[in-house]
């Protein structure tokens, strides 16, 4: 292994020129401002936690986790996500505050990279926790929050699918009652969109007629509102009926908030986080080819941290939406320079704090002695306007 | 050793909770947009850095930097100063971006706290680096602008002290040349401002008694511009004399900015950080015990990354100032609380999302089948206004 050169950085983690971070800064700025008109109060938690709690709590696959050891030996982590953190702090610092509670936050988060993917070992979340409803009102308002989160960070085109852990739990449980082994391996084929080999598994099976059909209509269970109906007509199970209800719950809200129209029900659709317990979601953008958001509901996440009480939100993708999105309006504002002689110095500064305390952005310079202003070769391209304060006896 | 219970975080980190981000992030837009207004740009790194690069040149010692293995077996480092960093993307990403470069950032940066104590193992740090101009000009545009961005951030009483590392390491060369631990045995007194320990450092050194008074002396230089004159009556070593030559210069500048007043000439300072290579100062504030910012030359640095170009700058201690900070206004807006029955949802959604598109803070809730909307107990102090919709037949 050889040494990293010095300019080197890490596989898997970015540097973020200004062009970049003006662009970043104007997502966050857009999203969290969004996030603010709906209540939802910014939240800050540290780069590092205990394993032991958040670390094993976060749902993050142990190899994923980045793993480091403090002072007494004990083992910490880089957070791999805002949810479990968050639920540590209103479990602990905010446990008096009166339920709902709507939190917010923009944050960094790690996740050692795999292999063979170009994934991100550091990248941003923006994104809302609402604690303390677990009605299909609440479930309603962060896919409503989600939808106006996309629109204010510039997404334009997108659709959110919409699922339910529980239909899925319930149908399996149904046709597969105890075959806990093939129940995941079924799960883990929805999960990777392998359908092909979904229905292979499901052939191999060997079940009745009726039970295979039954898993084989699951695929078919994608599109508007009419897919809860199907969904009734497949399973009796009551925990899948149960949550096919909640869903249609939760539409009839999102038609209230006149925002239907950008949401599609998938009941195939699992979540990639194993704490949830409810209701998911995921954002997918027309331009880009993979999610830029994720959500859900996660009722038995925060009785680990001592505080038992339900809880859904979202986080945007922010690096994919920076990567991919086009439609932010450019503000590059070139600024001013303000170049003097040393005899006009104070003149100079004096100016160039002036027009600062306007807004304006100013840079200064010193002539060189032997320099003539009018000819020194500046790029009038970097520049709104030049000013060149010097004596006239020079 | 125990486990961490559920609800507890690592020794040394912190949780913001809403109010603490508001307070945090109005100090980090102020003074960001502070440093923009003079030129400087943002620019965003890595959290993780090669222990081999940025690690080693941050001048952070060792046993103070986070560690951790990536899945190749690399060792890398939690940042420990954004300056490093940014010295390897001017010269990695930016290398062929021309000069001055001027470039700011609020980043969190991690060191392992020492036992005895209480200090944040992470903080946050608000800075700018002036990169490719060695002149007295730049060495002052970066300590005014640190007057400036002190200002932005709420800091109303302070004060700047300046030195320069060259007149200490002129005046102990002339004195004690060659003789290099007891130069560093003295600097070390001084960085601790244990200057009862100086002086009797001075006296068992058993130097004739001129040069035990010019070393005696230096413990005097601390005022005005006068103190540069002093100085000068002390040392003739010709590095010690530039360098008091060059802090003339930058005092002129400053002078002409009219920042003057903010800033006292102090040759007994040591940086803390070991890259400094020319002037360095730190800000106190008259209301807080510890320095609130601290900045210098460093023109050695960015050849350890393969291009050799001087620069300046500074870092505001950003966690300090939010700790001591009263003077910023409270911005608490409280929400409008829109609650509606089921039958008048889409009518109570509609309000929601006009008042929000005002920029007005909304939450919305449903009202309960059997609740009354006029004799729910809403706290009324926790909301600007209280608008129901709810249906008449009722």
């Amino acid at each position: 292994m050889s040494k990293p050169k010095g300019f080197e950085k890490p596989t898997g983690v970015r540097d973020y020129v200004p062009y970049a971070v003006a662009k970043l800064r104007s997502i966050e700025h857009n999203v969290l401002a969004c996030m603010s008109r709906w209540g939802y109060e910014q939240i800050m938690t540290p780069t590092m936690e205990y394993y032991d709690t958040v670390g094993v709590a976060s749902s993050t696959s142990d190899q994923k986790l980045f793993k480091l050891l403090n002072n007494r030996g004990t083992t910490l982590v880089l957070r791999s996500d805002m949810t479990a953190p968050i639920a540590r702090v209103v479990s602990s610092l905010m446990k008096e505050e009166p339920l709902p509670l709507r939190l917010s936050y923009h944050a960094n988060v790690f996740r050692a990279i795999e292999e063979e993917a170009g994934r991100e070992a550091e990248f941003f979340q923006t994104g809302v926790e609402l604690v303390g409803d677990d009605s299909p009102e609440a479930d309603a308002e962060v896919v409503a929050l989600a939808i106006e989160s996309l629109q204010a960070a510039g997404v334009t085109s997108f659709k959110i699918a919409m699922g339910h852990v529980g239909f899925l739990n319930g149908l399996f449980e149904e046709v597969l009652a105890g075959r806990s082994s093939e129940q995941e391996s079924l799960k883990k084929g929805l999960l990777s969109r392998d359908y092909v080999g979904f229905r292979s598994q499901i052939v191999e099976l060997g079940l009745p007629q009726a039970q295979e059909n039954e898993l084989d209509g699951i695929l078919r269970l994608r599109g508007g509102k009419e897919i809860c109906d199907q969904a009734l007509d497949l399973t009796g199970h009551p925990l899948a009926r149960a949550s096919i209800s909640h869903l249609c719950k939760v539409w009839e809200v999102l038609e209230a908030y006149g925002v239907s129209e950008h949401v599609l029900i998938d009941l195939t659709m699992i979540g990639d986080f194993s704490y949830y317990t409810g209701m998911t979601f995921e954002g997918y953008a027309s331009e880009l080819g993979f999610p830029v958001c994720s959500g859900g509901r996660y009722d038995n996440l925060l009785q680990q941290f001592g505080r038992n009480v339900p809880a859904t939100g979202f986080a945007l993708k922010t690096n994919r939406i920076l990567d991919g999105v086009h439609g932010l309006k450019e503000q590059v504002k070139l600024p001013v320079l303000v170049q003097y002689s040393a005899g006009e110095r104070k003149q100079g500064l004096n100016k160039a704090a002036a027009l600062r305390a306007e807004g304006t952005t100013v840079v200064t310079r010193l002539l060189s002695e032997n320099e003539e202003a009018n000819r020194f070769d500046q790029d009038m391209s970097k520049y709104e306007q030049i000013l060149t304060f010097e004596s006239s006896s020079r």
